[in-house]
């Protein structure tokens, strides 16, 4: 019987990498007349994976990749009126409203009303927090855990205060390499439901499909039978 | 009797307002020949003050801030290798190691001896975590506790999450603005021990000297008589 279910929150529960790859994109048109769009993604990319352990997740450590990305592929011709749009870009990544993926409001209550949900999400504190108070979903929820990295160590920590053991537990989301793997390195349940874009530092293997602590769905809708089943 | 000591972490555990302020005078440096010291301190102070809501706390949005301040103060004239100096300079802090003020690791044991201490700490939950982490405080203390904002919100639920009620509890920091006014307004007792430098958003009025849970210290290594009096 599962006794508490974890609910992650970019591109499970809200919209976000669509929003990340559409900067992604405004980028490239902006620096086009420096260089070519695969050498500008692949540059960017470099950048990312190079701030990540200084930087952690987030838009903010986003920005200065997109600014640092700018300044190398211009060989210093950038100008500060593309550098204020990069800024601009990443503030409106951060000021842009939540916006629930189909059918999330409804299953998240249907869940609640039978299950102990937290959401488990990752990355700034302060941009995370915002997204949940503006949800809806805070109220519905019986507790939210947010997290700078997605490990077995950190998911250890958050059953531990939660109270519960890894096989009483469900992880959902859409990433492999954070919600799923650690989860059921664990000993914990894991379903995967996919989004339409993944950031490829969050690509990771898929686990055997005949693990049985591993499950697939298309939709959270499907969620609760699931859960129920388990 | 306390039941709960909260102490504070930048400028109260281990130095951090002096990196900022150094690091301040490197970009008045950097950009002396755009503009006068005094109307760059200005600007940066602005571009803070209006970037808070969106960018919270921390070194990210300080040095995001530093960017828009080179921007506009250069008139767009600032040069690429600028950027990327402002952006270093922002890694340098972040990469920063963790240095305890005097006397702190063992006034921290000698506390955590008798009494449940948790640090409360603002701002990046990545950067905040990495130093609580090297901090070697870590483990003598009770728990950690890293919020974007130290409001009476705030420190409600922090005592509720600690099953504590506010007159069991004592908060220990530098800025009158965060850890001292929002207890006092809950109830509960504040200790304020200033650092040689405050950033000016923190500053604020100090409460009544005759106020009676308000007390201040010159030093941390204080703090356990004064508790253990309350």
């Amino acid at each position: 019987m599962i006794d508490l279910v974890g609910l992650d929150g970019d591109d499970t529960l809200w919209h976000s990498e669509e929003y990340f790859a559409r900067t992604g994109d405004a980028l490239a048109d902006l620096l086009g007349h420096y260089a070519e769009d695969e050498r500008l993604r692949a540059l960017m990319l470099e950048r990312e994976r190079a701030n990540l352990a200084l930087f952690g997740y987030g838009v903010k450590g986003f920005t200065l990749s997109m600014i640092e990305t700018a300044s190398e592929i211009s060989e210093g011709r950038v100008s500060t009126a593309e550098i204020q749009a990069i800024i601009d870009a990443g503030k409106d990544l951060l000021g842009h409203p939540v916006d629930l993926l189909d059918g999330v409001a409804q299953t998240v209550a249907t869940l609640a009303a039978t299950h102990r949900v937290v959401i488990i999400t990752k990355g700034d504190l302060f941009h995370q927090e915002t997204k949940v108070a503006t949800s809806g979903l805070a109220d519905v929820v019986h507790g939210v855990e947010i997290v700078t990295e997605k490990d077995p160590a950190t998911y250890r920590r958050v059953l531990e205060r939660q109270a519960t053991s890894p096989e009483r537990f469900v992880m959902v989301g859409n990433s492999m390499r954070s919600d799923v793997l650690p989860v059921l390195e664990l000993g914990g349940h894991a379903v995967h439901i996919p989004y339409h874009v993944t950031w490829e530092l969050e690509v990771a293997e898929r686990p055997d499909a005949r693990h049985d602590r591993f499950h697939e769905l298309e939709r959270l809708a499907d969620l609760p039978d699931l859960v129920s089943g388990l």
